[in-house]
């Protein structure tokens, strides 16, 4: 049941997803859980457990079917309508944001942005409107908006997002370099590319492997 | 010792850096590290913890000097010289976050790209200069470069780090869709703009919080 999932366990079928979508057109009509697994980089029991979760059950002699792997994920990740996100903050950031995810996956796409600068209200950029931040609450509701991406700079986020939560919003996608404070019915996942790039870089220096954990 | 640390102690001290440098202008001097912890959203016992790490003792009546914390972190995350990173793939991620990270830190920048375009050779994108594959390894050593920022699309991915790794890379920041097969002296970070986002969409649908794990 879909409520039992954990967050990397989504996280893990969004990601089979992609590695199976990337099969079609190959030729490739079944693959096996440890085919996945090992594209994937895990084994094949966390594959066959995480796919129990959407209810799919190949066949022992050819593995799973990839066109069926794939429906069967989509119906248990996605809304059975394609889906409006907004984002808050269109700096650099916001735009690079945009530009990233615009036209990427029909059924999840930015449909509202929010700014405090007046100068960008009602501009559309990369096909998404800007409204002002006191329109949060019927914008999201009219376009029935549960999700969010933040990315405003780190002293404003969670003033934001106290007021885009007031507003409606239960999951946050955030790219602000602040930990945010959230009540326990929103989700909130981080991305801090500042963060990664400095990591990767102080173990590129290093001769030896870094400790994981 | 820096061998020691781990990735994730690694990532935290450069989010207490970067929260201490919100702090800095503020007339805040001293900071417990029960105020560091509560802002990083961590127990004081891992913010100590990760703070013996970069040899930095506070006071116990003030506390840390945000000042000689952050001059700390600094010693122990950067290189002593200013470093260049590369990045390969020059699409839309590429540029995006060539425009993110123009101009962010000054001890860590973008100062070469890669890719298979022949129309991208040469031109100049947010101050970075694009490069043929087939220079890798030159120019690498040039800049001393062991730090590469993937962007290219998932299927290339492999092929792309095997060549960057064989020219010198030692570190990648993963943004492509895609499992990396590297030596165990490479480190690898990945970014999944598009997996997080599904994951943030499944839980804001969801009445319940996710299950963490």
């Amino acid at each position: 049941m879909p409520a039992r999932a954990s967050d990397r366990a989504v996280g893990r079928l969004s990601l089979y997803r992609r590695l199976l979508s990337n099969l079609l057109g190959t030729g490739v009509e079944f693959i096996y859980s440890h085919e996945l697994a090992a594209r994937a980089g895990m084994t094949a029991v966390q594959v066959r457990r995480d796919i129990m979760l959407v209810g799919y059950v190949g066949t022992p002699t050819k593995g799973y079917s990839v066109h069926q792997l794939i429906a069967s994920i989509r119906h248990f990740l996605d809304a059975p309508q394609p889906e409006g996100v907004a984002m808050v903050g269109i700096g650099n950031l916001g735009r690079a944001i945009l530009a990233y995810f615009a036209g990427q996956r029909p059924n999840l796409s930015i449909v509202a942005a929010f700014d405090v600068d007046a100068d960008k209200v009602n501009r559309v950029t990369y096909g998404c409107r800007c409204y002002p931040m006191e329109d949060a609450a019927r914008v999201l509701a009219e376009n029935a908006i549960k999700t969010l991406i933040v990315a405003v700079p780190a002293g404003e986020a969670q003033r934001v997002v106290d007021s885009m939560v007031a507003a409606g919003i239960r999951g946050v996608l955030n790219f602000a370099p602040a930990r945010l404070r959230v009540p326990a019915s929103v989700y909130v996942e981080d991305i801090d590319m500042t963060t990664s790039l400095e990591k990767v870089a102080f173990f590129a220096r290093r001769q030896s492997p870094a400790e994981k954990g």
